[in-house]
């Protein structure tokens, strides 16, 4: 069940790598780099910070499904990009389940709780951070204003407290993973806004 | 002591990544994610080279300090940006003394001196050159010219000098920290320079 | 012999880090930086992903030998650059050689041959796409058609094939490298090209 949610998850980043390539104008090899390290790159840098063989590198289905998401959108990118509304609702999905599972992992690796909170947000946002820099622009997440990071730091911050009171195991994971996709998704309805610096107008 | 001088090195880093923030009108999520990178950046990069657990995930005040920068930055920006000399004084502070510990702490995981130095260079540098590409920019330290890296080089250098030698402790430190600061200070007063290539003019 | 390959391997990639510094107008010190991170960046990120201490950061001729492809084209650019055919033949000679050896480090670790072959594109391709990111450009890789990144895969895909199947040791890491080198030849002579998303012309 977490493997298909990992993978679910996995998917939907990819996707957004994929499409940003064919925005972008790359050929099919650089959509591939785009989707896999979209999809890949918060899980790496959270393992790499946790000094353990990062997953991607151990799970077949963690490389071929970014193959697939590239596949089906080198084919039928115009209606990919159609149904772009349902992507985004997956993709808030992607953020909370990462956010979740990736401050587990780090708790379970023996980090304190504000720390594997961080590494949770990592997870989540660091891969379509990775996606905009390789594309050549500055990552959304740094000037969007829409809430992108900040439920998945919500999200982890519940992960961790539940975490640190003894709450393991999936209740507890399902629980902020949905906090954070609520959250998202809310921000995206009502255009909820992170403030720019005072006096730099609004 | 020693906890103290490494926060005063991070204050200082943070502080310029939340107003490269301010400069590019990012949000505050934007803002709080430069300034933790340029902070945290370079060390980051020295510990995942020396395969050990990242600093920065084991120590609150190395996550807190730049938050609390960000806000500084957020509200009072423009004292900030009016008191730049002196965060440029301060800013050759923290790379004096992240050249210096990087070292030590490179030579003591038992690098080679010439790898050590490299390594301290990294520690010292890395967190502002991941700023610059986050910020859709050239890195500042490849084309400046006036000189930055060159100053750790040396400061890095003595520093494993000593530590080869068997000299080790605070006053090692404290002399490479203070060497590379003052070089850094008087490539400033003197815009010290490093070269084009051949023929590019100059 | 081994080490002398890949010092050769390393001295190309730097060539070519260095010479995007002349290009971009960037000091010695960035032309440094560019050709460090160009030769050294692919296998170090293989060597984090492995979770071992990077190769880079314990051989003297590995860091020292990028300084001296940055000496030569600091002093003789125009020449480096008059020489560009043969030098792109170099590096399609690196290419092959990092995509074998890279694989073949991942399987002696216990990597999965689909994650060794990963890996060995990675370890190939890595540095390039550093040195575009630093000098801010979208990677060539990405975008340039063509085929480049291709080569490694099929070179990487047979070397794990060739090391799951028991044949280890430099006949194996030739025949591979070869391949990828080959490949990667024909494809500049015959401009074989990656195709775009359907629709985006052609």
């Amino acid at each position: 069940m977490s493997e298909i949610l990992d993978l679910v998850g996995i998917f939907v980043f990819a996707l957004s790598g994929a499409l940003m390539g064919v925005r972008k104008r790359l050929d099919m090899v650089g959509m591939a780099v785009l989707a896999e390290m979209t999809a890949l790159g918060g899980g790496l840098a959270r393992d790499l910070i946790l000094n353990v063989r990062p997953a991607a590198f151990q799970s077949v289905g963690y490389v071929l499904v970014p193959v697939a998401a590239t596949v089906i959108v080198f084919f039928w990118h115009p209606h990919v990009a159609r149904v772009m509304p349902a992507i985004l609702v997956l993709d808030a999905a992607g953020l909370g389940l990462f956010c979740a599972v990736g401050t587990e992992k780090a708790m379970v690796y023996g980090l304190s709780p504000l720390h594997a909170a961080l590494l949770g947000v990592t997870t989540a946002v660091g891969g379509g951070m990775i996606r905009d820099v390789l594309a050549g622009e500055i990552p959304t997440l740094l000037y969007d204003r829409q809430l992108y990071a900040v439920p998945a730091m919500l999200g982890s911050a519940v992960m961790a407290g539940l975490s640190w009171a003894g709450w393991h195991g999936w209740p507890a994971t399902l629980a902020a993973a949905v906090l954070a996709f609520g959250l998202r998704l809310a921000a995206m309805r009502r255009n909820w806004r992170a403030p720019l610096a005072r006096g730099l107008g609004d």
